[in-house]
């Protein structure tokens, strides 16, 4: 049996949905359906979403769950009288915090935009900017503005970890796709790649994952084989170890934790205030 | 007078930081100094991290906030020794689920990536390689493979949201830069994109803005003046008004803001489970 969960917000509704799903992660048990409505802002869009719920309580006879990051008193109050098992983010906190920072909440929403200046912005767009110019050993001369730059075996999840990296964190990201065409002259590192040694990071992944994904683009070909998937693997591996550059297996991560487990280990901070 | 506030996880940290920044953005007086520590998830981290919070507190004198998503439990309970103002989100509503759901948590750290197919996880990094492919009109042919097609002038913020898209919502999302160029034979919706009419989706900017922007890639050029952002916004908005295609002002939205309404007004749904 499925029970919804509704994750409404008067803004993007990004918050109360990762929090939401961590949370809801932590039971095995129940499987949930999920409903986002971002933006219920106004009086008649919190009676729309009213109606939702209570019709998915009517036809699901199990009480809905409603996480909510609402700002607008008007809003929330509709939303509470929903019938669902609530669990209301800024109502919980913010009056231990009103206390405690002797100051009054604004009740506004999107603030936290207002709060990251306008050369935070510039900074992110022209990180995204960078990992795209730079993606794919596309622009090698453009590896000395790198903060970082990323290696792997084609497919290894490069690309959106440093999309990921410039848009969460500002951080320019380079990669540089290692392919058998490296290894004509022994297993070893490009030397190009050389005079960046202290901006690599490695990316590793589970063959057999590797060759799955690799299938789904050229099924049935030999880059998308088990065998030529180990193969490179190993390679990347060993020149990774060879020259002690950091490195993570992407097979049981998210992008994110990708990106964020970078952050952590290659020792980097964030670009964005 | 700055105030510290510390984000800690045993996960990526990405929960506790966003929740804690919205929070924090509804108080306008103080100022806050922000650290984020990550993948805090041996008692050996727990310590380092207390050192750190109990260090700030000495030298700032006042105390310091902490915003926590933590599950390991020995780390927890070591975290709540540090003397700061404790946002515990896990502690605060886990017991209340766990009642409501009859189940207990789990409490292992990185259980929402599980809940994520692996079907998922593909059709995510497909939707960012789209967003690549297809990236300022390079690959015309494949907008019929497109949820949506997002047009708009030159750096009006396209490319990101194109790629936010992919990333957080699974939807295929290509891009077209209206020019100069498509004004030659008038003004007039591109003949190309007339049979893709249901899905296209128009940005527009300040032209103030817009010239800021274009000015930190070519500085003092013809492109980059207020008078050319100005002309090219004008003519984008009389051709999405002719043709009653939706828009928005990007000028005051973040990315996710601009993805997420994007979603909300096309009326798209998420392709990630």
């Amino acid at each position: 049996m499925e029970r919804s969960v509704f994750f409404i917000s008067d803004g993007t509704g990004i918050t109360a949905e990762s929090f939401g799903q961590s949370l809801l992660a932590q039971f095995s048990g129940p499987t949930f359906r999920h409903h986002t409505l971002p933006y219920v802002d106004t009086p008649e869009k919190a009676v729309r979403a009213l109606t939702l719920i209570k019709e998915t309580h009517l036809h699901e006879v199990i009480q809905p769950i409603l996480f909510m990051t609402v700002l607008n008193e008007e809003v929330s109050k509709l939303l509470h009288t929903s019938g669902a098992y609530i669990i209301d983010l800024f109502a919980t906190f913010l009056p231990g915090l009103e206390m405690e920072l002797g100051s009054h909440p604004l009740y506004t929403v999107g603030k936290k935009r207002s709060t990251t200046s306008s050369a935070s912005y510039h900074r992110r767009i022209e990180a995204v900017q960078f990992a795209l110019d730079n993606d794919d050993g596309a622009r090698i001369r453009h590896y000395e503005k790198a903060d970082i730059i990323v290696l792997g075996a084609s497919r290894s999840g490069k690309t959106p970890t440093c999309i990921y990296l410039g848009l969460q964190f500002g951080i320019y990201a380079a990669n540089y796709p290692i392919t058998e065409d490296d290894f004509d002259k022994g297993i070893k590192l490009p030397d190009f790649l050389r005079p960046h040694k202290e901006r690599l990071f490695g990316l590793t992944i589970n063959p057999a994952r590797l060759s799955g994904i690799r299938n789904e683009r050229r099924p049935n070909s030999r880059y998308a084989s088990v065998r030529q998937c180990q193969y490179e693997i190993q390679m990347v591996k060993q020149i990774y170890n060879q020259e002690q550059i950091s490195y993570i297996d992407t097979t049981e991560f998210s992008v994110e934790e990708i990106a964020t487990r970078i952050m952590d280990q290659a020792n980097l901070t964030r670009r964005l205030k």
